[in-house]
């Protein structure tokens, strides 16, 4: 394994120039877009990693697929009259469609669905406790209780997101958040500012790929079928506008961040994290998902065939 | 095998009963809503059936799958330039996105995707050899030269069309059809009216599980990547806006018509057709879909787990 | 007047450098854009007229006034049943708003809503009879037997008329066209390529501005409610997405056409029509707008003052 | 006229009981439907009233008007980069429009288009002298140094005022507004709490039917071309997507709010203000519509005969 992580990345790297880190927060602008980083956790929960695959990232919107298990595990299938399981198909549609749908988000992947994930979350506690929870699950799952928000960044989200604001106040309209909208997206931000690095972001997932268990102590983190919705909500829903591209050529479940992170679930075999921060015109890893291609072209693992 | 085939019939033979059978035209609307049958097609090419398996039923959108095949061995990727491969989130999207992307449609699942796939395998030659491409193919893979198109369905279609022909003007305007509107219509409303059994159904597609090679003969029938693109064309746009909620639920790659069969494939495994007449609110067969859940619980064959 | 008139054309002149004749038939793009008419129908039923106000051109979307009024003396109220009466807002809005209010158009002065109205003034008789029924009008109000059809301009219209045959099947799928949909844009086409000269426009709009009647014998074109309406409906709907302007700048009820030419109504004084072929960007006559304005200064007919 | 104003409130007093009274917040939800208030300012400044035109009530979006007159003052023509001055066409369209238009609102007569003449009027400045300039202007034109604030309604409207929140953010995240969303929302929550009778907002709006001079004193209040501008983006714009029915049955510039007020300018002739609290589905007056028509009736003011 260790030798196609190697490869993976020799693959990827000629991409790094392909693409463009993000820029709207300086702490994402300043990442040396050079960096490049991959890990995999495999069913005996070992972590093999290569490149950078130490040094911490902002995991931004991959955070999101932990917040829909916590609150599933919350609420249960209540979530979903909240928050949709189908695919949004378009960036813009965004607004467009919680208007049409009267503030009932697509599903819980894109901004406004895991805005509504967090505020079923937090329910009538307090809001701190919701981003504890959140960094519970991933300390206790990567096995590293270092694992923490990036203040700096939690407030540079805030500052510049008045987008989400909107969609906040937007379902706030229809009534579809409990919460009040600035404490939401005070957690909201927060939970995108988490820093992991990969190897802690695909030991952190390995029970995805494990019908919700960990396989190294067999512990359920979540019940099989929840595991299976992450999954097909990840591979329909994962990265915007561009889940068909990521479905056809990675062929595996996952979930992508502004950040340049993309965890990927290969169900049976294991959790892969990658990390690139230069992006694709869709807002995904350009030399994450070129990584991940070459991984799944040297095992096999697509789920497609 | 058979033991489960049965199974999944008695699991989903309630389900008949929830579901409304089509009745836009009055082919469809006459068959009799108690019809249930499922067939699954091995790797060594054997076919094994239950139920209604042997009666032929009209195979309306799965033919879509078919003509996106022949239509990619025809004019190649350049085919990505005319229609999209990414979810289009929203049944009534479909004239909205045209509108929003000048007439290029978001998938080659959806009516208008599905029509400028039509113009591409037509190409310049005559309408006709289109249709007989397809049934060439269905043909060859069934093992069966009995398909054919069921004239009268064909002309039903032709007759209730409009939506249709306002999809055709409407690319068309945009210059995103080469052929004549009426001419592209005429192979689209035949494609829909092909009439093939379960077991026709499952056998025709077993290809797809087999990176594009039929298992029992060797035969590529279509390069690997190409069946891989069409699995995640499936998986992720397959049942309009209902496709995160089958991805879920059955976990497989699939294509439903509203003459209520479903076309499954089980990568490495096999394909499995099933038919019940009586769709969901989404216009997926609603025995059917339960039919292929009860199957995917005993043997596993989710790609999600 | 005659001086008025003259003084409007002065000032307008410049403005046929600033905008581009419409080219999408070979008919209308090989106009001189050079030319510049006007013609005033007063009180008397004199008509005053200055530059090519002689000259035929196409009144294309112009005809919808007439046809309106015609359709309404037909079937009366009901025709609101199936066209709306408010502003569409914007000029792609027009497919997306009919798939979201199932099909009736906005107002009659957009494509679709002209097309609902041709197939009202058709209603169960031949398709041939409509277009007389517009002619005997045109022909009668401005007093000139020899107003026809061009129908070289129709037939160019019919070939390149994909996008109004889209809405007309769109439409026809909702239920909302009773005709053929060939047999309605055939009359649509028709009554878009009736060619005319200022003069005789002017002088066959005079009976809006005096409460349906024409003011020299006093007849009843149509009663004063329907007057009044049908000039509601051109000051807030005859210019497309550039109504709004229009109604600034000009401050009078009219209707634009693609062809150059605008009839305008001052109520209580009479009817005004301008021929320019150079549009701006919203599709108005450019030079056409800007005489009318000058003569609106000059008159101080403007509605709002 | 004040016989006339009798008979058009005998007229339209039936028509209380087939509109419904907001009820969105407290303060206006316990208003008596059954009152009704006309009153008339001519071009001697005189004010005529009758039934219930002496007692205040929340002007709610007519402010408006008055706030758009003040922000051209103060930033000129540049508005219009921030704003349209087109119908916006449909009620659900603000946010898909504001979607599609990248945040510029359709027209200032709309929510989202009055929150950017709102930051317009700000500028620079403090919040509250813009409410202070509103009421400024108020104050003067109609003769009356207690027009105020209803601090009540105001704080209601800032407690409910989620979806105006929504739009603000969504502009501001647009780069279109300059000011804290919040600091902009609440003089817009406060300008649309100002309480006024049918007297004070009769005398205040005399101006704009006079191009824009107060006709007892010659003042000029604002330029000819803006009250021109102003007055025909009431005709289009004025009722949201009611515009085009009010301008056939009223025919006269006009600008509706929730409280069931209603401003109306003849042209040459005076202002009118209705005041009746029960709406019609579109959010008009009911009452206050059908006194006007029957007004317009009686004096033949209307713009389109």
């Amino acid at each position: 394994m260790q030798e196609i992580l190697a490869e993976a990345l020799a693959v990827a790297a000629p991409h790094r120039a392909s693409g463009r880190v993000a820029d709207y927060i300086p702490a994402l602008a300043r990442i040396d877009p050079g960096k490049l980083g991959i890990a995999f956790a495999g069913p005996d929960g070992v972590v093999h990693g290569a490149g950078d695959c130490d040094e911490p990232f902002s995991i931004q919107s991959i955070s999101k697929v932990f917040m829909l298990a916590l609150a599933l595990e919350k609420v249960g299938v209540k979530l979903w009259d909240k928050v949709g399981r189908e695919p949004s198909g378009d960036p813009f549609n965004s607004i467009i469609q919680l208007e049409v749908e009267k503030g009932k988000p697509r599903n819980p992947l894109i901004n406004a669905g895991a805005v509504v994930v967090t505020d079923n979350l937090i329910g009538g506690g307090p809001a701190d406790a919701a981003i504890e929870t959140l960094l519970a699950l991933l300390r206790a799952q990567a096995r590293d209780e270092s694992i923490a928000v990036d203040e700096e960044v939690a407030a540079s989200e805030s500052q510049t997101g008045s987008r989400n604001r909107s969609l906040g106040w937007f379902m706030r309209s229809f009534g579809n958040l409990a919460n009040p909208v600035e404490e939401v997206l005070d957690v909201y931000f927060r939970q995108c500012a988490v820093a992991m690095s990969c190897r802690q972001l695909a030991r952190a997932g390995l029970f995805l790929a494990f019908d919700g268990r960990d396989p190294q102590t067999g512990e359920e983190i979540c019940p099989w079928h929840r595991a299976r919705r992450i999954n097909s909500v990840m591979m329909l829903c994962g990265h915007y506008d561009n889940s068909g591209e990521f479905a056809f050529r990675v062929g595996l479940p996952g979930k992508s961040g502004v950040g340049g992170g993309i965890l990927a679930i290969a169900p049976g075999h294991g959790a892969v994290a990658v990390w690139s921060p230069a992006l694709n015109a869709a807002g995904t890893s350009a030399a994450g998902a070129a990584a991940l291609e070459a991984l799944v072209d040297r095992t096999g693992w697509s789920v497609f065939v």
